[in-house]
């Protein structure tokens, strides 16, 4: 349950008071109970303050928002591999539209967190940067395009193409990503659709840390990438 | 003892290893108990991801380093002022050498630090930066000039101008501000020396972190601090 | 009239098309043309590009956008200190909204040009901002609330407090620094409005630049500063 | 002789004040001479502020070091792909190791400048960096690691395998990028190495910039490019 395996949902906790503190392990725990229920992989993302007290309170995978590119040292304000990892996370996100890198960092990233053992969900937000970043060889690329974050207007239904020409730019790179994507998603229909078209995963926040009701937001989507995966795995 | 009252010695942990995850824990310990032994004030910055796990084992003041200039929200990554008060913070350093802002940035943080009861250590790299900074009114500015940082040659040593030039600049703009210092400190004689110069206090982090005897090393900084702030404040 | 003097108006280029290349030297020639019928002092800011061109045209300040805070060097891609001084231009913005700086970055910028011979015109965002980088001692400050650059809503109509608090706050510090102001100046009433409330001057940008007649928006702003510097300066 | 095509040899100013202004132009006209005698390409790439008069005063081609991933508009500070090429550049440097971007910053500038008819040369850190660069599909790439910049160990004979790997790496995403590389680079040897090692040009800085006898350094590098370019491109 601790492993990052397709098809996924990743909860981007953001900043979000919703999702920050005491809040933040409610949150962790709603995931927790739908993953169980429905027997999928659900992730969560909180921010770095909160990782350690989520992760020692929930089973399933706990992925930091971000990471420095450095070695353990003299990095004050720094979000070091480390010690995400010795509160235990099992990877981390990096390069999010919010938290945008440089390309030398990002391979720094990759190649800091691959030998930590850490998987890395890499962002991009074009299919020609996710087929650069993906000759980076991170085992997950997440395609989110910043102008429809938070939204509600689904990337799967308003650009599916992006999602295809992702994939498809992509394959040509580096054959063995796994492609998740992101941007306006609140609905299980939002989700379906976008497994339809090649994704592995999805990447959500406000869709459901805003939610009025977080865990029935989240079953709606959960919902929706079981029944993509039905179809695009042939019996998940 | 949770309050942050000069004279003081702040700790930064930096990202090094050694006062990483357990070994954070590890060294707060040690410098809650030789806060303890001396009647000192004594506080710790760990790196975001260790703060809440020190500030509920120790009764010393934790720090964070950083913190992001944003509210709550869509801020992917960031260390929210909030989740750092939260987790148990009863302020934060800002605009070290190694994670230096842009002057509004650090306007957004020491208003909204303030506002959310969190103390602010503004970090300054020469006198008039720390007269400068001293006029957005934050409670402490520390003055480090980052060529000094890590080296063992003690500021309050080799450049004792730059205390006395920050002191002589800051008091122009903002008679109240507690002024501190660092960079290079490494022995009891240095605190000592900078207490006699007019600083109040001290920002240390290799001198303390990367010692073989680190709770030896923190003792000889401390008690050059009380026999500095005898001499200063004439018998604290 | 290659002096940067107050009463004046800086007319800042952006790298709008209006404003680049050949139709950069065309509206620094309408500036030249109003400057020197109304008497008054008008600057010029293209971008680095255009610098040389536009400084050996004509006979009003010329002023770079941005000036990077190193010396000459191993500094690809930054604009040098240097370089800007012998295309001939007297001075330079620097952390405009648009360009932000970090505090020791700015400090940097000042004193290297205040040594280069070059004029500095610090750009703040808040009266507090303003009042922090006014210890710097750079000879003029531009108050600009970013939330009405570009806006046509005045700085000096919408929000006259924000100017007079900075006049407040920059006194305290710094009584020298002379500070202009700008953000949504489009008429001569908003000059006249800001000059009443104690601005020497005004920053504009696409109130001029985007004008259908660049010239007669100038000579309306002009004609306000004639006015409003008449009742400040009493006889200008 | 204003086309950029290789082999060839590209000569970075950055902001070396023995390449700036007046001196800017001598140099160019220095490197003008030599790939007249020679009858190879040499670019140069001045800074932002001496394009414009590099650009009328030589017939070889002219580079920007760098431009912003912005359209023309209120971005003050910015060098804009419209100035650069208005003054006469026919491309640009971009993610120079003194200018790194961010990845879907290189993305825009890439995407502009083609539209633009602007040639791009992405510098890159690593093989593996450079891959990722090259799915954005630039037409030159530049491998430099950035350890060996300004030292003169050459990377084609202290780090040979960097330029090969890169190469192999880079087929395997893009076969029609032109790869060049630099770091350390001072004599004809270095850079027949470099060719001999499959780079089709050379970028260089202070061995040329900083040189006593900048022709005569200039002459040695191209000399040392027609050997290679001979044996490489049978014939050239």
């Amino acid at each position: 349950m601790k492993e990052l395996e397709p098809p996924l949902i990743i909860v981007n906790f953001k900043t979000y008071l919703e999702a920050t503190g005491r809040r933040a392990l409610e949150l962790a725990r709603k995931c927790e109970k739908v993953a169980s229920e429905l027997g999928v992989s659900v992730a969560v993302a909180p921010q770095a303050v909160d990782i350690a007290a989520v992760a020692s309170s929930v089973s399933i995978p706990v992925l930091a928002q971000h990471v420095d590119p450095y070695p353990p040292g003299a990095y004050t304000g720094s979000i070091s591999i480390e010690a995400v990892k010795e509160a235990g996370a099992v990877g981390t996100l990096v390069n999010h539209s919010e938290k945008r890198l440089r390309i030398d960092e990002i391979d720094e990233v990759v190649k800091r967190a691959r030998d930590a053992g850490l998987e890395v969900v890499v962002c991009a937000n074009t299919p020609e940067v996710a087929a650069s970043l993906s000759a980076l060889r991170p085992r997950f690329i997440a395609i989110e395009p910043p102008e429809l974050i938070g939204t509600g207007k689904a990337v799967s239904k308003t650009r599916p193409e992006v999602i295809t020409d992702t994939i498809k730019l992509i394959r040509q790179v580096n054959p063995e990503v796994i492609v998740i994507c992101g941007a306006g998603i609140t609905s299980g229909e939002d989700v379906e659709a976008a497994l339809n078209l090649g994704a592995q995963g999805i990447l959500v926040a406000s869709g459901v840390v805003k939610a009025k009701d977080q865990e029935g937001a989240l079953r709606d989507l959960v919902n929706g990438l079981v029944r993509g995966a039905r179809f695009r795995f042939r019996g998940v």
